[in-house]
């Protein structure tokens, strides 16, 4: 069975100067992962006729599926479709099912009239070699364009378009057309312990996997997400992948936080959910973000009850009923004020845990005695509460989330022990 | 002048399955294109021997510059100093100051005792054929090749050291290489009309422009930021730039937020720091998110005081003093409520001005009356509250992006009819 491969051309100017952050080859990736196709190759170009012509040759080349996403709009810098009219051989001509559909959008959904008629009304020309498949979520449609045996597919680089046309058009129809083989993952995630530390433990174990298992380290925040990834016959994949994860498992078992890629949000929201337990955070330098993270997953309204940001002491005191005299000796950088801080927040939240965080995130504010990247994490409950100190010495935003990772770590490893 | 042109290439085969999104690239095309270097193309491959060497042939045809990022981690899954040392003729040699960085890296930076010598050391090896560029913060240092009048520079895929290299080594080593165009931007962001509409009521305007100015549209959450790209010479690119801004202005000035590219936090930061205002957030439905937005930006202590994060009603009841009357009868997704938590905010926070926002995010709890995607957003102070009603339409966590940027929208429109 030979492997599926596809290539992903992003394009768009704004992706070339940085402007915006690619979120869409990641999932599309994943997905076509899951139903076995290898992405192995991805470009981005700019909204320039001669790049876009380019690519689409060179990565005709190399996978048997090209996903193309971007400069569909109705503006100007926009032209994706008129290079793949002219590059598959077509000519531009009006599909009525989508222009119904356009209006229908402006109508029903947009709730307001269709305006500006030409240059909407050109968001329903399609080129006549293509396949349309429609998008019901916006006003420019996929196409499907096929030549010497390669699946073309283009779509808007709207992440929710792009994705609703994936889910309901693209992957079905790649899954119907290509038999892949399969590709198996299993992923853990461990705390603790640095990456080459990890390498020497498992060593052994690496150099002993088969040739159809490859072994990756992804190291992340501190913590190190160790990928096993197989590709062949399912039954043989899947067995053996059990196999040798098992035995992963047991190496790397003392700093191992969960068997699943998962993240710890999830986790965490999971636990509490099962244990019918609740939490709360009172955050500092975080600003919101631990409980930012922990509102992302769906259902947390089932086990998060709030937060308290207290980025001001006047919170801190008022809110949190930190002492002053906390605040004035030891300062809100230490450990008694996220103790007090988590007791406060236990207090008028009335939740089973908490997480208490403050420190310094810089690139203003550190002092010789407290530098940038100082913080102070506690969590707990009632009756117990445990405090640790970190030392970041990263940017601003990246202490932020370093802080906010190890603090919903940390209270894993807390709710843990109370089990 | 010729345009000097730059490609990207990212190894990982976290990145093609998807498992991490590329903030590196972005990042370094803002970084090139404020020394002139243009960045057309940008490919990621995984980490594989042919896909390595093929990117490398293909990019040098194609560019002057040539970025590598990633795969030089001490475990065995990272290819990338082999494959270079062989693309380029030579042979991995031992780095003595290399060495001596990684040992003192060890001892004094990350606290440990350097162990697993064989593992580490090879960190310290290095092409014979390259200049090796320090990475200060990191194991793995920058490699420099030059090969046919084309630069190669290969760096960590670990954003913070890949950033200080290019600080520090690249982008300086660059600007002396390179008598490169000048490229100017121009980018203002509007709210509140859509991207078809903009394009129409600036038509003439784009139609006009010379040849060497290029407009692009960039919608996001609901706001459009419109930019003029121009390269040539510094003095008549400037000029023009100015020129042609200027017309654009005052075209769409009835939907211009701010003429510059910063992003709402900042432009409401200084704002608030220049009044010497202060800021409070009462946040339901978006966990925290806005707080994060605000505190995101450096400084944001001297005018963000706090929030109070109400996910759960009886937050909203005891520390916010939202009626139990008000959440009885009209639900804590609702007009009164979002005044209640406002004004609730301003009291225990004590701040100039606050947001207030309860809604339904998805993918659960929506009802016929409220459907998931219902917000409520108030802004307001002591004197003036103001209200508004959204019905957002996507996926859990886009309905909080969208919710956080059009309440910090909401406010600096509020803010500006203060003055």
């Amino acid at each position: 069975m030979e492997k599926i491969t596809a290539s992903i051309i992003t394009i768009g100017d704004e992706l070339l100067i940085g402007q915006v952050v690619d979120t869409n080859s990641p999932w599309m990736s994943q997905q076509l992962n899951n139903i076995g196709v290898w992405v192995h190759h991805r470009v981005a170009v700019g909204d320039m006729w001669e790049d876009i012509w380019n690519a689409l040759d060179e990565e005709s080349k190399r996978s048997n599926i090209i996903l193309i996403t971007g400069g569909l709009g109705p503006t100007a810098d926009d032209i994706t479709k008129p290079v793949l009219c002219k590059y598959f051989g077509g000519k531009l001509v009006m599909h009525q099912p989508t222009l119904e559909h356009v209006t229908y959008l402006f109508e029903h959904i947009f709730k307001r009239p269709m305006p500006l008629l030409e240059r909407n009304r050109k968001q329903a020309e399609v080129p006549d070699v293509c396949t349309v498949l429609k998008n019901e979520v916006g006003t420019a449609p996929g196409m499907l364009f096929e030549k010497d045996g390669r699946i073309f597919i283009s779509m808007p680089g709207v992440p929710y378009e792009m994705r609703s046309l994936m889910k309901d058009k693209v992957l079905p129809l790649l899954k119907e057309k290509f038999q892949s083989p399969h590709i198996g993952h299993r992923t853990l995630l461990t705390a603790g312990i640095g990456e080459s530390f990890l390498a020497e433990m498992i060593k052994d174990f690496e150099a002993a996997l088969p040739d159809f298992i490859k072994l990756a380290y992804l190291p992340n925040y501190g913590m190190v997400r160790l990928r096993l990834t197989a590709t062949g016959k399912q039954s043989i994949v899947e067995n053996e992948l059990d196999k040798q994860f098992k035995q992963l498992k047991e190496l790397v078992k003392d700093y191992l936080v969960i068997d699943e890629d998962i993240t710890l949000q999830v986790l965490i929201g999971r636990m509490l959910k099962d244990k019918h337990k609740t939490v709360a955070t009172a955050e500092s330098c975080t600003g919101g973000y631990i409980a930012h993270l922990i509102t992302s997953v769906p259902g947390s309204s089932n086990y998060f009850k709030g937060s308290v940001v207290s980025y001001d002491n006047s919170i801190k005191k008022n809110i949190l009923k930190v002492k002053d005299e906390t605040l004035q000796t030891v300062g809100a950088v230490s450990e008694e004020t996220v103790r007090e801080m988590l007791r406060g927040v236990l207090n008028i939240m009335q939740t089973d845990y908490a997480i208490a965080v403050s420190g310094i995130m810089g690139p203003d504010g550190g002092t010789p005695d407290k530098p940038v990247g100082t913080v102070w994490l506690a969590v707990g409950n009632n009756e117990n509460i445990e405090t640790k100190k970190f030392q970041f010495r990263f940017e601003r935003l990246r202490n932020i989330e370093l802080t906010a990772i190890n603090a919903l770590n940390f209270l894993h490893a807390f709710i843990l022990k109370q089990s």
